[in-house]
């Protein structure tokens, strides 16, 4: 066990200070590995000598090996628990994470016991080189320990439940996951239909509640038909897999910015791959213009790019799609339930006043862009706040997935409750357009008081907002500054997510963020700047610009969301919360919802102790 | 719209015969592709003149084009709301159908409107042909429409509520799905934490519950970490594609039956692939030999294979990875939560007195089988009864997965309320043995009453009980008989998930089938059997086997659980369940999963107005 810089450190508090490196056992063993800091660690960051140190050192690991070191399973070993650290006030919770540890610390001090012939491969040496590698160029992840509590939206704890930070970086957009039509509708699924599916969908694991919310799929989308899938992850991944696999030659058209799911698919597909850049029609067109007009091709997009936000020209490439005869594959993960009058994400939101007007039919509107497109693929886990991934289309598309794609048909169907769950959170957003507006107002404030301050922000039309810093380890060093200062927490995102020299903070406002959590965001991202002498909007300006971040000549952007849109006009937008009135809940929203399951769940009889509300 | 079978049936109607065919419309246009039944054809089956002629015609599908014909979206209409259903005993809910149908029914009118240039390629004409091969071969799925109630497990109702049914083919094989300690802590956890992760592992969606989880599942495997995924489907084709990716010049050898999920791994792996004989040791060897000894290999295989019930040679397949320098990678799927004193599984259950007797140690049993895997993955939706997956192993090697695999990395993690109940499911059947002792007695009495009556069961050693029809039309007509006639769900199994020839039914006892519903079961299948004059244990012998079924010299297979195991001897069994003792639950057991998550469910405020016990 190495003597390194946290036992340096150590030896500064008055109640551990005085332990034998060799005394000092079990707590550290656990956790540190994986990424997580240990339970150890963790603990020591909160030690008023210890803390800030090791707050520094974490933060800054792109620059300090020894620190580096505590995280690969070096830890110094504390004899935190017992005598010493009775005097800690963080005593009782260390204890507790002692105690639970105490079975994974037995098993830490036994190694693997292979016994493979002599010359065969190490693979245990091999998987350390492969880490070693991630930790060289800095792309290693430690993962934070973040819970966030359905009751204080949008606030979480951490890995100590009395610490808790403002979230500004999570996906569940419009806070659906705390909404309570969908915590009651999961609930009331429960006791009447159990946990788990129990089975695949061929086989036991097909249910009403699964029928339903295909169905509702198919309506919000406007589409003949949809399919549920694990994750949109698996459902990008089978069906580019399943459909360019199956489309004799088909070459797959894929824009450079494309989620990891879709590169997946397009690559299981075996099909051939064309990469045209980012929402460059020219480019595209370019490539099209290069295949035969009768060769099956796919063009594969996100309407929204959820690590700059910038927006895809959907219309666009409808044209391009139908002059040169190729399907259009839109993956609307980051805008369902954000855009458009009924949620359906930004295809719909392009003919906003068509499809406001037919929002009670299921029909789509002839010609709109959203009727254009042949596949929209989405998620239930964002905006819509739960889990699990789907795509809606014609019949016949959608029927040939379900039949022929593995990572459908051969795993188990997701839990009722969570498809539940779904269906009544895509109800509910249908029926009212307060939270995604809200969020937007949010949005906007957020971005115009960090141009106010020229905290540099990636120009976009969306609901993101990636404040660009520029190198690796000031883009960790302000996250973690942000956490432990601050209690804020925006997780940095550094290579191979962006690009090398465009590393940023992903910052995603909800319509649950109070107008003081906003101030507190502004002065704290504010103060970091300042004390981590990052770049401003005037640097990039000067440096030439990054990342559209004061690139000259820059066109400013029009948001989405237009100021009618958004109730500006007529007075319907709705208001910033702020403390004491903290509630987004809209009550017909709820009461639409509710009876969207009525016929299943208020029938029949409840189990348990714990009843649901009716 | 075609005039056809039904519609001659339906001429037989006292209310509905009079209904021109013009007339009837909207109804029967929804569900009535995508392998559903139209809710009109659901709802004609239950009428006491259609059905019976509706069950036989959609029961003998392989026979009889025209009620094909039905499925393949020509369905009769019926003018069955409004007036004349009036009379029908099911209108009310035909209606319910009707009114939740209707935004549908606007929808499937409307053709999906391409306007791709001339000369350019027809898709749906495409989709079209692609389905018309499985309607040839007879692959092509219709899903049963199964909702599992938790308050009647194994009970189920079908698309109308009132119908019920005893499920006999669901993997919730111990029925976790509905166990009180799972739901209250789904419930209690929902409170606490919401609907949703709302993000990645790596931003915002990664808590203490998580890391709870996979250190519970390290301890279960007794390994030194463990990685949860969307579900093992994931974590078998994430974990084959990445490290078959990464060890150089890497050579998979996987067994013939494999999983989808893991021959889609080694696919995606792009490493070279040898397929060797199901449990063929010296197939195995002779091909192992083949390759230079320092070349890295991966032995891919099940403890339990789902459809035949067969269980490998685990130790000897760990004996010769040993000898030619490879590592095992053992799916553990149909296993986990079933085998072993701790529910780890078959490699847990081989030495079963060294581990039962340091139960309460996480450390491995050296050199035990367990030790000696190096990867087990399993999953959190079968006999743990929720949903999800996982890999076990190194540290190192978990940590090479954690990094690297895109189907880990990008992805929405699990809810927090699906992983705290995976955890205390799993926690519960470490602390008692009793379901998967009672699973078993189930499943001997069931194989037991079958071999008494020449009902043909494939032999294996485990809990499942492939049933053998040997004809794909025969089996499906069985399922639909058993379905109809006995209110038995047993979903048939046909080509391509088992070979043309040897289709069968799957039935999985669980501890929650009391004594009737076992005779019910028993006494239906044989009149299936006797109806359909389907081939009984003899007639097999006489054509010389089939399937394992009447093979000339076959031996006595030795179930994994002995009698000693089962409680058999010292009189620590489980009594089978009868009608007014229905209750399997182990109060130790909820006492002591319960405390699992204490620290973290049972401080802080609760959301709502659904409050969960205590």
């Amino acid at each position: 066990m190495q003597v390194n810089s946290l036992l340096r450190y150590s030896r500064a508090c008055p109640f551990l200070g005085r332990s034998s490196a060799t005394s000092l056992n079990a707590l550290a063993q656990v956790g540190g590995s994986n990424g997580r800091a240990s339970a150890l660690t963790l603990k020591a960051g909160e030690c008023p000598m210890l803390g800030p140190q090791l707050r520094r050192g974490y933060a800054s690991v792109a620059g300090n090996r020894e620190v580096e070191e505590i995280h690969k399973k070096k830890d110094i070993a504390f004899d935190a628990v017992g005598t010493t650290a009775d005097k800690c006030p963080h005593a009782t919770a260390a204890r507790a994470a002692a105690a639970a540890t105490q079975r994974a610390a037995d098993k830490a001090q036994v190694a693997p016991t292979p016994e493979r012939a002599a010359g065969t491969f190490n693979y245990e040496q091999f998987y350390q080189a492969e880490l070693e590698k991630k930790h060289k160029d800095k792309s290693y992840r430690y993962f934070n320990n973040i819970n966030r509590m359905a009751a204080k939206f949008p606030v979480a704890h951490t890995a100590d439940p009395k610490v808790q930070v403002d979230v500004w970086c999570a996906n569940d957009y419009l806070g659906m996951g705390k909404n309570p039509v969908v915590l009651d509708t999961m609930k009331r699924t429960l006791n009447k239909y159990g946990a788990g599916a129990g089975g695949t969908r061929n086989i036991a694991g097909n249910g009403a509640l699964h029928l339903a919310l295909e169905d509702e799929l198919a309506s919000l989308h406007r589409k003949q038909a949809a399919l549920v899938f694990s994750s949109c992850y698996v459902a990008n991944d089978a069906c580019l897999a399943t459909i360019g696999a199956k489309l004799p030659g088909c070459i797959i058209f894929s824009d450079s910015l494309n989620h990891a799911s879709m590169i997946q698919g397009v690559r299981h597909s075996n099909a051939k791959k064309v990469i045209w850049k980012h929402n460059d029609m020219a480019d595209l067109e370019a490539k099209l213009q290069q295949v035969p007009k009768d060769t099956p091709k796919i063009i594969a997009f996100e309407s929204v790019y959820s690590m700059c936000g910038s927006v895809a020209p959907i219309e666009a490439i409808c044209d391009l799609a139908e002059k040169y005869g190729a399907i259009t594959f839109l993956d609307e993960v980051h805008a369902v339930g954000m855009y458009g009058p009924s949620g359906a994400g930004v295809a719909e939101h392009l003919d906003f006043a068509a499809h406001y007007a037919t929002r009670e039919s299921s029909s789509p509107v002839p010609r709109s862009v959203q009727d254009r497109i042949d596949i929209i693929t989405g998620t239930l886990g964002k905006a819509y706040g739960v889990v699990g991934g789907y795509i809606a289309g014609s019949s016949d598309f959608v029927d040939v997935v379900r039949s022929y794609a593995p990572g459908f048909i051969f795993t188990t169907s997701l839990p009722p409750a969570v498809v539940a769950g779904a269906q009544v959170s895509i109800a509910y957003q249908k029926e009212t357009m307060s939270d995604r507006r809200l969020q937007q107002l949010n949005t906007r404030t957020v971005k115009g008081r960090f141009a106010d301050l020229g905290i540099p922000v990636v120009p976009n039309p969306s609901h993101i907002v990636p404040v660009l810093v520029g190198d690796a380890a000031l883009a960790k060093q302000a996250s973690d500054m942000l956490l432990s200062k601050h209690h804020i927490y925006v997780q940095s995102i550094n290579y191979p997510t962006v690009p090398v020299g465009e590393e940023r903070l992903r910052i995603t406002p909800t319509p649950g963020h109070t107008a003081e959590q906003v101030e507190h965001l502004i002065a704290s991202v504010d103060s970091v700047f300042n004390e981590l002498h990052l770049k401003r909007q005037s640097d990039w300006v000067a440096a030439g610009g990054r990342a559209g971040v004061g690139a000259p000549n820059a066109v400013p952007i029009k948001p989405i969301w237009s100021d009618a849109e958004l109730g500006l006009q007529d007075g319907t937008a709705p208001v910033q919360l702020a403390e004491g009135r903290q509630s987004t809940v809209t009550d017909s929203a709820v009461e639409v919802a509710n009876k969207r399951l009525t016929h299943l769940l208020d029938v029949g009889p409840r189990l348990g102790s714990t009843e649901a509300s009716a």
